[in-house]
């Protein structure tokens, strides 16, 4: 069943993003929540928290571990989370005497954003090379058609003329000024989740610094001053920037469908969509899904802020919610990111003025 | 891979609906664009618009038709929709010489818009029946807890005691709006779309009428006055009563989480989600779903009216954004849906006043 | 100090409506509540609930009350809510021994509520008449120019002429189904507010029904079964409505700033914007304003929609968020009908296939 | 006539924020688009690409300038933008011979895109002193209360006990991270706009550069490497911004509402709003404005994405929809603030676990 575009049958052709949708299936999550566990176990056994042959037992079941999807299906049903079914089959797999130390001292949500942290850190790497290839591909336009004049056209009526290069450069401009933001944002994305229950760690007591430490490092991940279950700017601000993305990409989008259109010409495309009626068109599809995933990401980038009234320590509605949006948003940029590589190697300037 | 939480391996767990998944899945849309395109052909056979038995060899090989999915996801990538294809496979099957009259007069549009109706008039039958069950399961709550005497609270305090059944009811009396409002909906969702390629129907000539209101009657929707292609208030409007219907469920889900909080306990769950860290937690996590539910469809909601701004006779931009928004709106309410029955039946009201 | 665009010095020249902002200041919404104050004293001293000099004595006194603007806005920080101290004023104004008698029964929602009902359904009768008048004028235009010839344009190409009459219909027709919306939408607007504090007119016992009609009457609004203060389906319901409205004009603009295009020619203006740097530009100034208002209204939807999630029997948050959004949506659908019209009276179809 | 709450004659006590509300009235915005003119002028005097005298002439006439506000409404309805009858009457004031130097080289946008970026960098200033004096608010709650045992909730559900130190931080931890994204996004605000009819500075030839530079410098904002008209990504990331703040103090609002509720008694209100009907109600009215407050940005957040779409070298319509948003969403966060500010002074944790 597929209510998903992104993972649809036909339309994921249009829509699809094989390498983006890697970082995001529940498989993924499943092995990152794993890993989360088994550092956290090693962690707290090089620290004195639970025994250090415990830690060694969970590590070793841990690598040939295979969950029951049925089940974890079921316990998310019954629990919100999966994390509590994940834990009785993870512990089922070290069996006694120390099933006991698994997820010792962290609670669902721990598990949840860390396997989060770890995913999205891996999908703004990709992210990153994208956006230079897009860029690297724009500017090898301007430097074919760059100089070709066409027409500027602004409130919808033709102005004056420009160079070609003046309208790419104000699609990849943004695109750089993404660059840096990207690094910002993933500075608050690639970030340890470890709080216990209620954030406090206080089971840990003055271990608790050693313990996030060392599990931060062994992820790859930032270790945060304090634990941040209801703190949710970062993914709110992840989420700014993919609309930020998919905005800059709509806006290129927009501009090629109409400087493509029939009567304008300015563009033309090497290959486009057909029609089942007529023969005769070109349609701009990829321009056309560019602004398609523009609005969606715009539209969606609301529910994350709501996500940001967060109440009490943990917050089950505002979390489910971000469930539901924030991977479809990271869908919509990698989408975006290949569809406006694809146009913009088949998009080429005419000059018309 | 699965970036939809509809769809996902355990998250559709909490998440998921089969029987709404089912109007929605790419298997039912193909089985629906057949049906028109048999429809289509029958019609303008009987009415002399292509030869009566080019409309006898269409109908006999759409019944063994099966489509080749990985082709049809190929065309979507070229051609933007996946009708084109859809028809190529067709006239395949078909054969010469009766293949060219296969989607006679018809454009990609009406396929797909007529499709979707098909599926949303069952969808809408489905939530007119799940309606009733959650108004029926709601009087059969207020019959045995309504007497019960217990808090009011208004601006987040304390008010007056109310009778149990004051609360019901208002979680009940826009149920009964929405019973009202769906046949409204239903109305202009259950809507035949064809109008050919510009939505004049013109290679029709004076037989457009009368192909339009057989094809109609076929399949079991409305005859429009005029094609519809660029005009989505019927979706649109769809759309908002799918979020008054999760907004209003939302409500109820909201006051049960603040209700059965333990410090209130003016509501009991039968049961609730475990904690993987706090066993004697019993989390009200259907509650808290049909929030998270609310707020997503909110969200959507504002994307599927901007798509209405649908730029001329056609826009892929547009278009391409109902079909990433709508399904998942309605895949929302059907969860919905299911997650208040499932939560009615769990709860009771503890006088407290 | 004006952050809105509709009350703003100069935008408002863009952007403002005088008729439907008199529906929505703070001055018409003060003798609105006045005006339930004494309809509520009146049937209350004609069904016995309070002594009928006292009835008398309060709707004298409300004849001549103006209220002290500054004390309200004082009142306003300190309650959340204008009534506390309106009744305050009021009561002043009425003086002993009949002073107790004012708001007897009611809660602050049951007067901004019902204010809001009154003027609100004045609103929609404006919009009503001008729902008549732009398909008067949509009919007018397609009476001159439909039978010209243009050309259809698909995804972003042209496609095949069609009579001029095919475009304007398409801006037409949902205008003809808005019609019948807003008689739908107008009976769950137009509908009396009163519950008392918390909805269940106690207070009153068994005189609670007589006074609901009695003061449903004398007001020209609906009497509820129950009272509504928590389910606001009506009120996002009519945001939805306000939402097809701007969304089916802003489809216009959109199409007539694409069909008068330099390049494209399909449609003339009579007149246009002025550049401050091109003086041969006529930018489509009107047809870009209903795009914005059409994102505009399509964006403010997803709060109001945000709003039934209303917590318990009165949410203070869910509720401001709607004084926030709701007069907005319905300034930006007054603005797009007098955009509309003055738009269509300006517009040319010009023969260009 | 008044559709804003913010400027609304007594909403604005609840929601006004006069210092905020000083940098977005038009008077203002003349003042800062006067100020352009004069710098622009005098800029290009400097650089010899108008006459001296000109320069001269026009920077004593701007320093008396009076706009006929009634004009500019009337030329905004023309043109949709103020500045070619701001022009008209500025080269009025300036006479002859000197009257065609004003605004030379340079368009509408010009001048409106520079005077946001100085009037919001100038309203970022405030909001950063804002932000430090919320932190060192919640540091001395903290200080005072930190230490109180209180429970906290996971999931709307009593979970364990953690001293009130931990609620404080969560609420004050996200605003430090804000003070650093502060930083980084009036990098991108304070931006100088100058580019002329399609962006490209044409009209200046070799001396183009030497004027931005020396303009940026005059006005104080940055002087970018190309003009970016049609580039939004600043204001849309200005929009996340607004919207994190106000989210996270809408967090905080929750928290406290939820912890003030009769039932849970952990926060104490010194003061509350009054309700017309229980005079026992103490309601949390400034914790509830907060949330209004978070879900009202978060809702107009996706129109400030929509705009991101900004076809060609400027779009009236999504330009117009900016100035219809973000005004209000600056508002909303000024209001935010000053209801935090004015929250945490008032609230008093109270043991309970």
């Amino acid at each position: 069943m597929t209510a998903s575009p992104f993972d649809h049958a036909f339309l994921s052709g249009l829509l699809g993003d094989e390498e983006t949708g890697a970082c995001l299936t529940a498989d993924a999550d499943v092995a990152a929540m794993v890993r989360f566990e088994r550092a956290l176990a090693e962690a707290q056994g090089a620290e004195g928290v639970i025994p250090s042959d415990a830690a060694a037992a969970i590590a070793a079941a841990t690598s040939s571990f295979r969950p029951d999807m049925a089940l974890l299906r079921e316990g998310t049903r019954r629990d919100g989370v999966a994390v509590p079914e994940l834990v009785r089959q993870l512990r089922g797999a070290v069996g006694e005497p120390h099933a006991k130390f698994v997820h010792h001292a962290a609670t669902s949500q721990d598990a949840i954003d860390t396997s989060l942290a770890l995913r999205l850190s891996a999908m703004l790497d990709i992210f990153g090379a994208r956006l230079s290839r897009t860029i690297d591909a724009l500017d090898a336009l301007a430097g074919r058609d760059g100089s070709r004049r066409v027409m500027a056209h602004t409130r919808m009526q033709a102005a004056l003329p420009v160079d070609a290069a003046r309208k790419i450069l104000s699609w990849r401009d943004p695109l750089v000024r993404h660059q840096v933001r990207l690094v910002s944002v993933r500075g608050h994305v690639g970030v340890l989740q470890f709080g216990g229950p209620v954030g406090s760690l206080e089971a840990l007591g003055d271990k608790a610094e050693a313990v996030v430490k060392r599990l931060a490092a062994a992820l790859g991940l930032v270790p945060p001053h304090r634990p941040r279950h209801s703190e949710r700017d970062g993914t709110a601000e992840l989420a700014s920037f993919l609309s930020l993305v998919t905005g800059s990409l709509g806006k290129m989008g927009q501009d090629v469908a109409l400087l493509a259109q029939s009567e304008v010409g300015e563009i033309r495309l090497a290959s486009g969509g057909g029609s089942s009626a007529m023969a005769h068109k070109v349609n701009p599809v990829a321009a056309e899904v560019l602004v398609a995933l523009a609005r969606f990401n715009a539209t969606l980038l609301a529910g994350m802020h709501q996500s940001l009234v967060h109440e009490n320590e943990r917050s089950g509605a505002a979390w489910t919610l971000e469930w539901m949006l924030l991977p479809q948003m990271a869908m919509a940029a990698g989408v975006a990111f290949l569809t406006a590589e694809r146009l913009v190697g088949e998009i080429a300037f005419h000059a018309t003025a």
